[in-house]
């Protein structure tokens, strides 16, 4: 009995619901538990005895609606020929004519829905007690308005069918080669593994079938076509809910207590099915992956700690000697300053701009492909000890439907609402509501825009406040200017772009309904690309302002760019925006994980329950003795519903691409994103176990789209990085001084290198400070950052030869590493084997021993034949052979 | 009978022969051309009945070793015994003692080689009887020294043979959905089919049962296990060749006049297996696709021809009153010379440098994505017709051997080889020749390093040859002193070229040889690599150079650049090395597909057919009257050996090489390819058919490496045009001119813009021009071709700010096009989906039937059940129930 795990299913099939779960619980451990809790503990019928497998919920009718059951079946009637006009219509035939008196009641069809619902959910009913199934049903006793339609597949039923689908049999035992160093490696790492022991460590694979996964996908194909689905008893809301019931909780997994050890994969598998599995599976990967680079992250802000002191440019820049007077930042509120008040920007700005910060980017580069071939390989084992090696592709299907071809119910009542409308106006438009497409479609440019538009306040609001704090005469005011504006628009940014993340979430599914995507997939994958657009426009865009914008197009003294009337564009302090863009990515990575994690993770879905709770109009006390008397499947219906796995996965995505675009400027981000992992690890596994009803199982044998998503973001990730250090960082100037200025080949001198000389006397009128004797003294040239030609010249103020020099050489960096980051990364990809050498000889091994099974089988077969018919050696076994002549 | 298409191989097996062909062809059609052939006429045994499906060849024993025939049993235990021993050595036991008197006769095993070779022969012969083939041998009947040993099948062992490996039956027909449109395509394009009409259109397919494919994987893994190869018997020299025979030469493919028509695919892919099928429908693909690129390609030329006059800069070095005086091109024998005599070639520069070139590239980048993808969905439509789609990869094998994971005979000889030595001196070493590969591997850099070294002797070549011809006074000789240099450079280029390619072809065998690389695959694969990498860096270094370094690092007048002593470097014209490029590209792809096409790959089999000939010593008469007296397999054994395919496709991969990398500067490319492929493919058709012993099939799912060598390819592609096209070209610079330094905004004044001034005082003593006067009038101030600072600056000679400017331009150019051009590629890649439509949709409705079949099976599996147990409706199906509870 040990060795005899079977597939258990809470398989509720035939007439409308699908293979709801395709758990493989070991019947023997089952049992345990059963007993373990007692028989009366569970959630059961009313008898103690049989299990509770899956609940249906619905409106209890109305009682007014009664009087209308008698005419249910003329009703009916009435609905079936107006189905049959409308497959007429569909199938190119002429519209049914005017005469059919029965047409004339669609009008009224609202009246009879309600009866509609009644007649099938009667109809589905009976087809589940026909294959089996036993039913109760628990009308609204204490939950009013809401009766429960509990479910249980006797234990016959469920080997029926299990038998029936051929579902992957254990039939051999196949012992692994079991390596000397694999269980070192996971006798040191025990106390890193959950304490689900029965499955790890999983030396023994049950060899399966291959023949039957041939017929298992026929069933599935079957159930497909054949049957109409829950779905659309959900659509047309003839039951308002759907779930299978939560079991136990697992302590080693969904507590921050263990936030140390590996997932229970398996089990977690078992419990909510591979789909769910899978996202967790990939959650640690991925924060796996992140401790190496966080890691090397730290190292390399250490690394800039330890060398600021020797940073010849920031030396220069405090060096009180160099008595450099800079230009105002603002035009009259504004005055001359000192460069060395810049002193303190300039060393924080070393900590994430110097040269290892060009080697840790392209170590993330590499990062993100080993990344992805790890999560390759990782997946590829799962599939393999889940068994997923045949499962098609096609089969996945989201929750509660048919797979992808089947039409979602909403499309369905969509067309048909369509196609009675056209029918009263006019016969010559087609069933797909195209026009929605098209008007609507053109909203996500839109919205984009309005996410620039978003940003182009927050830095209006930065620039007025900072010149509305030069011209207050409050001397604290003026010296914390630079904080305050920096700090209160990263916080206004942050909140605008959480703020926006709802809207936006809210907008992509809105456009996405109206869309009327045909099938679930296609909903689901609409849905996910409209929503990464919007929400990564949404976060990524003050970043990428911060990072290749500001500062760029602000003009020179004398002749700056204004916007917007008068509006100067922003500068950055002497050491480069990069100082900004650090701030900006701290604040929003920490700000976005802390407020949507705890808030709206945790507080939105408590809260959410305590209204649904509210509702049913009792005071604390009553709600406890309440709850005490309430059986399992009534709890369950107070949680949330499960929502999909779109939000959790779109969260680490963004993160993914904080931690790899910008990683140039800032690389404690990986830190960052694995300090949030682990807590969000736990917290994803607390929500799905106790904040919402157990979600429906459902297969998957990879990620999906999230996937090339990822792919996406680490190609991206590689031209960003090229940018962010040739263009945001001081890097490339600092070579190119050092090589190519330098009269030493030290990096003196190269502060005054990179400052043009400004004559105050070529200010534009009304543009020269209104204090120019702040300093103490009269100012005839000041500095700025930019390189610009002399005073002197011929050309005084035009972009100089160094100019054009290090943005050549800035450009040439962005090439050489771009294609050298390319290269390495399809050179690690091509190295890494997709598939696992020990799964491959797995798999290979497997092979033979189902050619030795296949062998006896086939001798056994000769032999039968060979003493039934008595002939030749080589007669029995040649059948076609037989046919063919007597056929040619 | 005409529905029943039989799986027909030859099926050699059981003893050695793995699965030698997978045809399918029609039993019916098979018949039809034995009776319309006669039996008499086709390749029989002696009875004139039975048809020679395979031959063996084998030396035929020396008299002098007749001796030893009768000791065979005794050398035999000789052998049994080393092998033993060595057995027991791999197994890592304790090498054999030295009291086994037996091991010492290992010295000898020269001597009894022979004998060794015709035991195993006869044990091979025997096993191929017993299993039920028909043997005929003809020694040395008329060509002396060679015996054949034919082979037949009869048709019930091919019967049985089939039944066993239960290989795909039509189990029922599908039609297909028979779209107007196609049929009209069809209409319109009747003429370019050819005349083998049973195979198309394919309205009707076979419904093929995916449960044998299983059976027939396992078969092959049966085979692969269980038995040893044919391959080591040939690499042991027990026979010296195996071949199946040339049936049918087809006339409505391996002939010129057919050139128009599509290729029969089904057809070669039944005559010649999967692999050279795939090989030929790719080839196919590749010529189609090239139509729409040549004839772009020539609208983009022809836009070049159009608007040669209006081209301003090319007006203006052509124009008599623009009298500019131009530096020498070469110290001392070089006078100075007036710019309006580069007329001629600044006005061929436009035809290939003109803006439509930028399209162009992007179009070919475009395109070479498209060919991707197109290839791919063909691939994927012909593993559907060719019931492929269940075929693993795995199973894929070179020719004669036992699949991927089956040693090679040459590596097991070698080991054994290297074991005996070893045993005399050490038995501290391993098996395995690590220490060649480490030697050899090291010489791939080298051959590289010869390739470049090569290019730099052209080089120097030219650079010599020009100065000669400048220094000698015959006007005639210094008028065509361009022409000259430039037509013999490019002449010896390619003849070298072609040369090289002959030896690294051999290079690349002996080095993959020495690493005695494990398995046939890794064989076949570490030689393409090595192959691909040799012979491209011979095709593309003079172009590259051409490209990318002729004309760079020249220096400036005064200050030239000198190489090995006293080279100066080479300079381009004033219209840029586009032009030479253009001619070095067009010589290459001309001669080298003429010569390799024409010389090599029709006259070399031509000349060593009659070398094979000419070696049975008789003249022609003798030789016509003989031939006719040969048999058919007599015949076939003077045709060369088949050699595989790489060959054919390292050729296709170069061009595409050709095609793409440079097609930015020379938009003629694809047209040239497209000719030479419209003669390729027949020329190889007949090749297949008429030169070389018909190839044994073997399956293939893909073209394997070939195809990421393409992507690979077309991924560089996209870069080296992008620097193509800013570098090479002048198209940034004229931008550039006309948007930043243009007075107008026209293009005048660009020739004088790109033009620094030399003062000839400043030439280093000694470079001075022999013959100042040679103009007529004495030069004080010469130009050349350079962005530098004027003479009057204050620091002369040094790049200029334009300089810098238009390079960092340049490389903005490069980011942009690179960048722009993959987006657009992965966008065309994520639009066109990898499995046609009507393919997928195919696959869909076979499964409905499938599960159709199915369900009528388990229907009447369960009436058969019911009536042998009379059970509940349950009971039946629920075996697995009635065993669960017993166990539990």
């Amino acid at each position: 009995c040990t060795d005899l795990s079977w597939w258990r299913g809470a398989i509720l099939l035939s007439t409308g619901l699908k293979l709801l779960q395709f758990e493989k619980i070991n019947k023997c451990s089952y049992d345990t538990t059963l007993t373990a809790s007692g028989p009366k503990q569970g959630p059961t019928f009313q008898d103690g005895q049989r299990r509770v497998d899956y609940v249906l919920t619905y409106h209890v009718q109305k009682p007014q609606s009664v009087r209308r059951k008698t005419s249910r079946f003329a009703d009916y009637r009435i609905l079936r020929s107006l189905r049959r006009s409308l497959s007429t219509m569909r199938s190119g035939g002429t519209p049914p004519s005017k005469e059919d008196p029965e047409i004339a009641a669609h009008k009224h069809r609202l009246d009879y829905h309600e009866d509609d619902k009644r007649f099938r959910q009667t109809e589905f009913e009976d087809n589940l007690r026909e294959v089996g199934l036993e039913l109760e049903k628990d009308e609204g006793n204490k939950i009013p308005g809401i009766g429960f339609l509990k479910i249980h597949a006797p234990w016959n039923v469920l080997c029926r069918e299990a038998e029936f689908m051929k579902l992957k049999m254990p039939t051999k035992k196949v012992c692994n080669v079991v390596e000397r160093i694999n269980l070192f490696i996971h006798k040191v790492t025990a106390p890193l593994h959950p304490k689900v022991e029965p499955n790890r460590p999983q030396n023994v694979k049950h060899l399966s079938h291959p023949f039957s996964r041939e017929k298992q996908h026929l069933k599935f194909d079957l159930l497909k076509m054949t049957f109409t689905g829950i779905t659309s008893l959900l659509g047309n809301g003839v039951y308002t809910a759907a779930y299978p019931l939560h079991d136990i909780l697992y302590e080693e997994w969904a507590s921050y207590s263990v936030f140390y050890k590996y997932q229970p994969i398996g089990l977690i598998r078992k419990y909510f099915g591979e789909k769910i599995g899978l996202y967790f599976a990939w959650l640690g990967v991925y924060t796996q992956m992140l401790i190496p680079a966080a890691i090397v992250g730290v190292i390399v802000f250490l690394y800039g700690c330890a060398t600021v002191d020797n940073d010849i440019p920031s030396m220069e820049i405090c060096d009180p000697r160099n008595n450099i007077t800079m230009c105002p930042l603002c035009d009259r509120a504004c005055s001359y300053w000192k460069l060395k008040t810049a002193c303190g920007t300039a060393r924080a700005s070393h900590l994430f701009d110097n040269p290892a910060t060009v080697f840790f980017s392209i170590f993330m580069a590499l990062w993100a492909t080993m990344f992805m071939e790890h999560w390759k390989r990782r997946q590829m084992r799962l599939n393999y000890i889940w068994d997923l090696t045949g499962f098609e592709e096609e089969e996945v299907s989201l929750c509660l439907c048919f797979g992808p071809d089947h039409h979602r119910a909403e499309y369905e009542i969509q067309v048909m609402q369509k196609t009675l409308k056209k029918q009263d106006m006019s016969p010559k438009v087609g069933l797909f509501p195209i026009t929605h497409v098209q008007r609507f479609s053109s909203l996500v440019p839109l919205q984009i825009g309005v996410t620039f538009a978003v940003v182009f306040g927050v830095i209006l609001y930065r620039i007025s406040i900072r010149a509305a704090l030069h011209m207050s005469s409050n001397p604290t005011a003026r010296s914390n200017i630079r904080a305050t504006v920096k700090g209160t628009a990263a916080v206004i940014n942050l909140v605008i772009i959480i703020i926006m993340d709802e809207v936006y979430g809210a907008v992509a599914r809105w456009l996405t309904l109206l869309e009327v995507p045909k099938t679930d997939k296609s909903f689901e994958e609409r849905l996910i690309i409209k929503t990464f657009v919007l929400k990564f426009a949404n976060a990524f865009s003050p970043i990428v302002y911060l990072a290749f914008f500001r500062g760029r197009m602000v003009g020179r003294p004398g002749d700056y760019v204004y916007v917007i009337g008068s509006y100067r564009m922003e500068e950055c302090a002497h050491a480069g925006c990069l100082m900004e863009l650090c701030i900006q990515l701290c604040i929003t990575m920490l700000g976005k994980q802390l407020i949507q994690n705890n808030l709206f993770e945790i507080g939105i879905p408590k809260i959410k329950k305590l209204i649904r709770r509210r509702k049913s109009d009792m005071d604390s006390q009553q709600q406890e003795d309440y709850n005490m008397t309430l059986q399992r499947h009534e709890k369950d219906h107070f949680l949330g519903p499960f929502v999909g796995l779109s939000p959790e996965y779109m969260e680490m995505i963004i993160q993914f691409g904080m931690v790899t675009l910008f990683v140039a400027s800032f690389p404690l981000a990986p830190l960052f994103a694995l300090l949030n992992n682990i807590i969000e690890i736990r917290l994803d596994a607390k929500k799905f176990v106790t904040e919402v009803r157990r979600p429906i199982a459902a297969r998957a044998k990879d990620i999906g789209i999230w996937y090339n998503l990822l792919r996406g973001l680490s190609k991206v990730a590689v031209i960003v990085n090229a940018f962010v250090i040739s263009f945001t960082s001081d890097f490339i100037p600092r070579l190119v001084y050092q090589y190519m200025y330098s009269p030493d080949g030290s990096m003196h001198g190269f502060v005054n290198h990179t400052l043009s000389y400004f004559n105050v006397s070529d200010f534009q009128p009304g543009t020269a400070p209104l204090q120019p004797m702040h300093l103490g003294y009269e100012v005839q040239i000041c500095r700025y950052k930019d390189y610009r030609e002399t005073l002197w010249s011929n050309t005084p103020y035009d972009l100089s030869k160094e100019f054009w020099a290090i943005l050549a050489c800035r450009l040439a960096f962005v090439i050489v590493f771009q294609n050298v980051v390319m290269l390495m990364s399809d050179f690690v990809d091509w190295l890494i084997p997709d598939i696992p050498k020990d799964i491959s000889l797995q798999i290979h091994k497997e092979k033979i021993l189902m050619v030795e099974l296949f062998m006896k089988e086939e001798e056994g077969k000769k032999l039968l034949r060979d003493n039934h018919t008595n002939q030749g050696p080589f007669q029995p076994r040649s059948r076609p052979a037989s046919h063919a002549p007597s056929k040619c």
